[in-house]
């Protein structure tokens, strides 16, 4: 994932002691940058020749939900295509697809490979690769409904492609653990083991409802660094805040260290207003190998920036582990 | 409805591309312009006489629902009495009212009719007529509780009153769809008829929870335009957003056109926060055949005001019809 | 309701001093008398030239709900037709029925009118007439969507015809209250008055979470008496239990009398396993001035009768009131 | 599965006009036939050596869930082992089982392939194969959390084996819609396409909440003949019956006939009292090519054996399809 | 608890190796032994004079729940009077009580103390006392709503009064663990600590909803010996089993050992159909030191026994604890 | 209560008519305060030497939930402690404490009680004492789970402490009503009454859904004046707002008015965003005689003071009665 160009980054402001803070012009991509659109969040971005691709999720003022591939020289300002991805048939027919939300991008061996809340008789994970993120190729969905979140490693592990999802039900699930599942050719999918459930209330509230994998894991020396959502359940309903866990290198689904206090919880004005306040959802993560810049969405609404130093974020994880 | 007084308008910001707009002053009532008030919204508004009057929502500090006469020059400068409607009976003896909200208003014949969510045994439609907005005159509830968004007709339909309501429960109905009813005397209700249901979730997911007229219907040579609100269940309650139907002239059961994006959602800090963030409510339009301006509740703690052109939204209702 | 033939009746066991008891044949009819049925139960009967006539609620192997007509010389046995009720257009065109359920039958001045739960977007109150049980013409839904449990008055009160009804929603309601509405034309209704609500928990929990109409009322010297089920909400689901009450005979409005205890609880293996084990559910009432036979549903699955003596039955409600 | 040794059977009750009738002597396997039982039922039975092997559930008297291996030699009388079965590792390290239940068995190639709900974090598919029913080797679940009801085709189908499945959630799930899938391996799955949904409350009620694969599909001239279970959700809870799907032979996703009505619902006193009232659930199915035998749990309790001509069954379905 | 007069007993069955058996002659009070009773259940029974004394619970024909003296020579056969318990002022003013439901009764020092579901805005802990069964003193609730089966030890530990309790709240709460709390005068309570809580699903699935105390301890060289209730959620609703655990004698608090499996659960017609069937609900043990004779209310409807030898109890509970 | 410091105090608006009125530079206290919180809120403050003690509820970056101590000069600037208060053991051994949050403290005859809600199997009232609000000793819970909102009364009554509380349940509870309780020694309690219950949905909706206890009762000339917090319902979840109640001086269980209307009610964006938007949440109030200073809690993130006239606050609480 490291790469020699420069990824988006902000210096941490004077004041602050945390370990990862906000980009200052955030929000980055506005509800309206796509014409007719009533949101763009929860978005995907990878380094993508001289500079960044992405996959969009834009709720139209239909509130359709959908995926549109963006480029950009500097990873902060982008041109999304106004018209959605139209896929072409991948590893098999073309599956149906009621609606796509919430996409993951991740590069492996000769490709990109997408995937996404995919509306199969409810939600389930689809998959596609493209090559330019101009053509896009549809395979079968990972699993049978229902399930939300998922998110591929970004190569394969002994052999085998590796996808972190969260199973989930058919509504507004309250329950939810990250699990690990592997196929040998992105059709087949099995060896399903559970990996990170939520904690305690006593332990760490803030992720005592449902939790779900967020960014494509980045390999660092202590194993796999992936940002994830944790949700607690208010009087008010549903909050989403970000933390990070470390997987074990060889075998992810093991847990080495996850942050019990949050990295980052909804704070500022466009995240506690919008289409559903008070969410912060991480979907992909840059890294130069040294500095980490995170796209959340902010309250299904926008997109933000939150920078951090890897070490530090790293470190933050191990010495406050749950 | 046309009339030669002029009727509240702002142009459309330079920079707009959407069909309706917001007024650049919005709230144009404020949530404690009435002493004693908690909030001031989903209210209606005709002409009459030189200028305008109105029928108003507000909840009091012991947050009790009533209703309230108000008269204004411009339709945005308003004075509101202070105290609530007193009703006298009407065509019965006087009906209970625990409470009074979400009221609409149109002339027939030599008349105002006033219909709003009346408390008897839960909610159901209560209706009133004036001829002076000074003296109120409560008739028979329309229907059997329980019954939410009652909007009458501005004239008969073969020679009966017709009324669009929502059959609803006694709680916060996860459910609701558009129904006509006909009376040949404002006394007794029968014939009716299913008009609009709510939207399929992958269609138009912003009215896939329950919807509900809004404004009088507005007759044009495309048919009734009527300005109603539609619902979706997110995971932080319901959010409710406005959109357009046209209903056929001979027979308004049936629905011409019907807006698959909506026309206005909550963006505005005044709607996204409040007593209910998130709530857009159209309580009644005027025209003067060329321009088109809505009342509607906002977060259920103001009323704001939006634009259009009567053309543009027929055109823009029959081109995105669902 | 009086006539000369005898009633369906059996003497009051020797060992019992109940108010009301049952039937020793019971059940009457059986759930499989109707090739293909899966239950016969919540019928309705009358009396009908020599003997009675009925129309008869049966669910077939597929669990649609629909009316059969019968008939019967003693009231006891009957042969109930093989084909469901095919409607004809009555005072309108033909409304649709998603599903017929419930019915009552009560002859007013010459004609025999028929109601029923009548699934229109959901349930409502259907209405027909027949004047032989041969040919049924169908009416206007008496009401909007959400309604069961409709019950005619057997005669016009002050001129317009009168109904029992229980609003709800569209599900297993936990609530619900009776009201009556009058119309004067049986397409109209309105006048919509609340009649009886639910018991406290305290005072008699076996009508504490929702009441229905039952049996048409039958005019006595105290008034109305009416046939009711009350429902209780236990951890194993809801419990119907019938009791009585007696309404004023100039404003049936106005209930003066209500039974406090019930008067037939489920208690024999036919009323507690079935279907919905735990159900009596009473439709109909027959009297001969001196005697009187209920019909009710058992278990959702088969008929009981019940007996008791009128002043009885009177007089056990006037001094057991709630 | 057609085999020369006889089939369980009763003939048809002389006054019965039914396709499929219950063994008289039913249940062939009572709740305590296992010392430190609760309750044995929703079991799985084959044709075995001279007889019959079977896999059956037992709850003990913890009411703790596993599953025993049984032999008979008339499918009617069984001896049950005392103990649960013990898994050895299949294709891949032990999987964790908090418990198992429901199993279902089929004969494939050279082995015999047990499925059940397996408790791995909730409830999903766990599979193992075995030889002689002595020693079983489990496999790796076939999907992630949550999934019941898992059947296996008793041959590949294009080459790869295939399964029926409902997904779940983790509680008393009052939704579920039957899929297939496909594994090369029986480690690996994808290829999920949607087979049979709930039928629309009008059409087939007692199929409207949620349905569930039964036995083994049966290969006939007609395509695979499936036993499966329908619930209805009561005001008492839910209620299981029992209908017939004839999936096509070369693409079974594609439903040709499915029972509008139901072949078997709860009614004798052993379905209708026991832990889990009113429910009928089908595990197994043998045939000798004319007739055929079903094995179905009763009330969660006990178990019961079902009779009819596979002729009949197959005309009934095609007759009577939804 | 130990007398010279025999307890109630019936010799085990032959064929029986259970624990615990039942009388053949259960139920041994029937729903109308009252007369206006609907149903009589979960009651207590004490040594009392030269045979019996209980207080037992009736709900009357309108559902009302209360409290009645009674009487018996051989534990077996019950004269119980046909007034509730009227209650004069114990230990302060009388308290308000809606109902009453779910007595025990215990003897401590001078007087027999009685225990109770009590309606006090909703259901707290009812304390009475009385020296004769014929006069009743009501004392202080024990504690805030909401709460149930408040059960009183038969002696003060380390000198003040212990009771068990199970907070609850206001509806048919599907959570409930054990609680003990001291007081030093029956009229403050306080030092509330946890005892047992629910068991796994996995582990125990009878008791995995909730648990409640049910008969008095009995003291035994093991300690505390208390049979008590465990509840499952099942898809038709709760279902009640009995268990037993044994207290530490000197801190009640620590409990020694508890049944794994149950020793008794609803298999028999009274226990499977009645108001609420599948309710097995101890409320009084009595023993002569050598066995064991337990009340439970069966099916929320009648009164059955249950025998067995104390020490295998003891041992049962010893080897297969929890 | 009164004493010789000034109390913190900010001028009524000019314009402003209402009773009570927000301190201009709110939030006194930021939710970032103590390094590593995520908020602090819902706090306890009292005279303390020259100037203030309190007890703040901070929730850190994990949200788990604790509290602090923290002093003051003139009650707006606060040095809070960065580590929360640990315990001593006080009347008993440690008790459990899987959290803390929501504290009350009031000062009695020698020392400072302070009160909150406590983890204990669930939440209920925890109580310790402090002489300088640097040494903290637990003592007895006072109650079984589930309750919230225990305070104290600033002086024995009638030789016995006191305190208002709110049964509760273990979750989001929909209901709950404020209760008294006494005791003799801090460690047993008793003789429970109902004070106040929520109000009727038509009389004031505000305080329809649940109450609860706010600051410490101030004794004043009409009795015991205590703030607390009401909640509705609304279709986005709970809003909290402040009223106020005069208790009987001689018996606290009677209350003599109570606000109608409410005092304050979230209209500020710092009470309407936040992590529970829309929440005023009073913990305690400070009198000089004359004037009262509310510290409340605000969208559960930060802190706010309110001010108004002691004697006004009375007459508006007289003249406003429900």
């Amino acid at each position: 994932m490291t790469n020699t160009i420069s990824i988006p980054w902000d210096a941490r402001p004077e004041a602050s002691k945390e370990v990862m803070w906000r980009y200052s012009k955030n929000p980055i991509v506005g509800r309206y940058d796509i014409p007719g659109s009533n949101s763009i969040f929860n978005s995907a971005v990878v380094p993508f020749g001289e500079g960044y691709a992405g996959v969009f999720r834009s709720d139209n003022t239909a509130v359709q939900m959908n995926i549109y591939a963006g480029f950009s020289k500097d990873g902060i300002n982008w041109e999304i295509n106004h018209k959605p991805i139209e896929m072409k048939a991948g590893n098999t027919d073309m599956i149906e697809s009621d609606y796509k939300y919430d996409p993951r991008v991740v590069f492996i061996e000769d490709r990109y490979w997408v995937t996404w809340c995919n509306g199969y008789h409810g939600p389930t994970i689809g998959i596609a690769y493209t090559f330019d993120f101009i053509d896009f190729y549809q395979c079968e969905n990972a699993f049978l409904p229902f399930n939300r979140n998922g998110v591929l490693f970004p190569e394969k592990i002994n052999g085998r492609y590796a996808m972190l999802s969260r199973p989930s039900d058919n509504g507004h699930t309250p329950f939810g653990d990250i699990y690990i599942s592997y196929s040998p050719d992105m059709k087949y999918w099995g060896e399903h083991r559970c990996v990170m459930k939520v904690a305690d209330f006593t332990d760490s509230a803030w992720q005592c409802t449902k939790i779900g994998a967020g960014s494509a894991p980045i390999l660092t020396d202590e194993g796999w660094l992936m940002f994830y959502h944790g949700v607690i359940n208010t009087c008010r309903g549903f909050r989403y805040s970000m933390g990070a866990a470390i997987l074990d290198k060889e075998n992810p689904s093991k847990v080495r260290y996850r942050t019990k206090p949050y990295l980052l919880a909804p704070a500022e004005l466009y995240e506690m207003t919008g289409d559903v306040p008070n969410v912060i959802f991480p979907c992909a993560a840059l890294t130069d190998g040294e500095r980490v810049s995170v796209y959340y969405g902010a309250a299904d609404t926008v997109i933000g920036l939150a920078f951090g130093y890897l070490n530090e974020i790293l470190d933050f994880t191990k010495n406050n582990t749950l």
